[in-house]
Order: structure tokens, then sequence, then C-alpha cells
């Protein structure tokens, strides 16, 4: 059936192949982008371009940026022995967002999965035993996923770095706040019993203890 | 907070302006865009700026095509008596997906929405009249969604068709096949009631009749 105009149809084939963009989304989008003026369409492929030239990765931490080093590597305020490890950039956002860090960071861009054939020359972790060669680091903070591959990825990471003289913690596993026991999975309550902690009346940072 | 590149943060602002993408869909993709290999983002991109370039309406029923006509309206085998009419291109090609129908169309380009100001000037309204004066048409099928909108300007079309000695029908309501009737909304029901069939054994086609 040759229903549609070939163009059109390559661009849905173009835009399906886009993470969570279904045949049906794919299809919505490309009318969507049809029926754009011609003035927000031009915005629209303008600032994806730009996107694509400018950005870069942060020579130190991997994190995105337009300059050599990112905003929180050339933030001279910043705590230099602590380092945050995370897989994306989005997680390190994630983080930012909620004041608590202020040391550096290190993005993976990634993380181990072996089953995929994703090992460690694959994700920044050579580039990680540079630094903690290099920079004053006395802490490492896990903050990779708690997910299967990301605890391996952390695991894997506490025992490569057994070999320099630093602290290595993993962010707390347990209930969010908010939730219920009741509609807990069983993970996360044997964790919350596992990591349970005597109450402290104590000021809300993560300094290095 | 400045934590992200300005570039990045735009391209994530026009991709959430996208149908169905919210903020975080839009940095999913915004990442995606920014690991695609060179190769693949210029393809991308180029499918999109060619669909935009070449993609038209067709000056007789409005579907999507690269030339003056699409290639329903192209097509000499077609029966040129029935036309149908559907809200979107999308709908066309569901329609001719089935292979059931073999006259022309009409796509609207939308439905009425009194609420939302779109009335019978912003839809293709005064196209299909004209059609109606110039084209040897007998039967107009409405094929508008069975949405309040959908059902609100099949009803306005009907009424202003009453100038034309045309035959004017709708596409039956009921249950979908497959379903069950304790699954089944009231006004499905009541539809599937009020559109019953004496059952006859009769080819699988849409014939006029």
């Amino acid at each position: 059936m040759q229903c549609y105009a070939p163009s059109f149809l390559r661009a849905i084939e173009e835009l399906n192949k886009l993470p969570g963009i279904g045949p049906k989304s794919a299809e919505k989008l490309g009318s969507f982008l049809l029926k754009m003026d011609d003035e927000s369409f031009h915005q629209f492929m303008e600032a994806i371009e730009d996107m694509k030239h400018k950005v870069r990765r942060c020579s130190q931490c991997f994190h995105l940026t337009e300059s050599e080093l990112c905003g929180v590597c050339s933030d001279s305020s910043r705590k230099k022995h602590q380092i945050c490890i995370v897989e994306e950039s989005r997680d390190l956002i994630s983080i930012e967002k909620t004041g608590i860090y202020h040391g550096l960071y290190h993005v993976l861009q990634g993380v181990l999965k072996p089953v995929e054939g994703v090992n460690a020359d694959k994700i920044r972790i050579k580039e990680l035993m540079k630094r903690l060669e290099q920079e004053p680091i006395e802490e490492v903070i896990m903050a990779t996923n708690l997910t299967y591959e990301g605890e391996l990825t952390a695991l894997y990471l506490a025992r490569e770095l057994k070999a320099f003289s630093v602290k290595v913690t993993r962010i707390a596993s347990g209930l969010p706040m908010g939730s219920d026991l009741e509609f807990a999975d069983q993970l996360t309550i044997k964790s919350a019993f596992k990591g349970r902690e005597s109450m402290k009346m104590e000021d809300d940072s993560c300094e290095d203890s």
C-alpha cells in the first residue's frame, strides 16, 4: 500500500528509532512536525543541530558541557576531596537539584552490562582511576542506580578502589520518603532493615564524617 | 541551577513541545540524539527536513502527498461516486489498510471544536462543498471518530449536505470485534442495539446498495 508520501514514511521510520517512540507515536510526531509553522520548525531543528554541535563531555568528569570543564568541575567552591560516581548526566542533575552534595562527580556514561558485552573498558572507569591517582580524593560515593547493573558496577568499582587509600561509600537503600511498608517490595524492606541507623537529631548535610 | 549546557537545555525545551513528550522524555530524547553517531544523526535530521520540504496536501482530498494529487485521488480504479470523510490522514491510512473501501476520501484536517473556537471555516468543509458541486458524488460516508467532536462534525456535515442530492451514511458504532459485552460501556452497548442488523450471509465489501 503506497498511501503515505515516501518522505513522510522515511521521517516516521527515523522518529520510530528514538527511545520510547513506537510507530503510532512516530506518526503523531511526524504529523505534528508537518503542521508546525515554518518558524517554529526552524527553531526546533536549529536547537537540536545546535546542541549536537556545541555539547561535549567535560574533560574531567564527563558531564555534559559546552566548555572544556563543566559547571561543577570549574566551580572553585566545590569540595575537591569527595567524588560521586553516577551512571549518566541526568543522575548528576537529580543530585544537584537536591543541594545535598557539594563535592565533585564522575559520570561513567553507562553501567557494566556483562550480558550485552558492556565491560569496564566501555565506560569511564580508566578515567576514574586516573583521577584518583592525580586528585586529592578522600571519599568515593557510589551513586549508581539501585538496579542489578548499578549494584554490579558499584561492587566492581569498590573492589578496584581497594588499591587506593580512599573511603568508599554507597548511597543508602531503603523505603522512599512518603511510602508505605505495605506496598514496598521485599528486597527494599530487607535493605531498609539492614541499613537501619540509630536515631540522632543531626543536621541535614552530606559532610564527610 | 546552571547544571546543564545551555544548548542542551534549549533542545530539551524544544523536544518538550512535541505531543506526548514530557520533560523527562525530552531529556531522554536529547541524550539519545547526543549519543547518536554523526551519520545516523545526519540521516535523522535530513529525513525530517526532507519531509517538511516535500510533503504537501493533495489539492483534491487534502491527504498527505508529494505530488499535486495523492495516491488515492490519482488512482483511476477508485470509485468516483463515493467519498469518505475522515478527520486526519492517519484515519485514511487506517481505512486503506483494511481494503474494505474503494472510493475517494476527503480529509477535514480536524474536527469542529466549538469550545476551542475551531468552527467550520477552520477545517476543510468549504472544499468538501465545492467537491460535491463539481464531482459526480452519490454517497458521502462519515468516518469521523466516534468521539463527541467527531459525532458533532458528522451531524453538522449531514445537515449541510441536505442541500445536495447525495446519500449520507455514518460508519456503524457497536462493540469492537473480539470484545466482551461485560466490559463494554453503556453508550456502546446502546449503540450496538440500535444499530442491529438482520443476519444475512453476504459478501464482505462496502459497495453502495
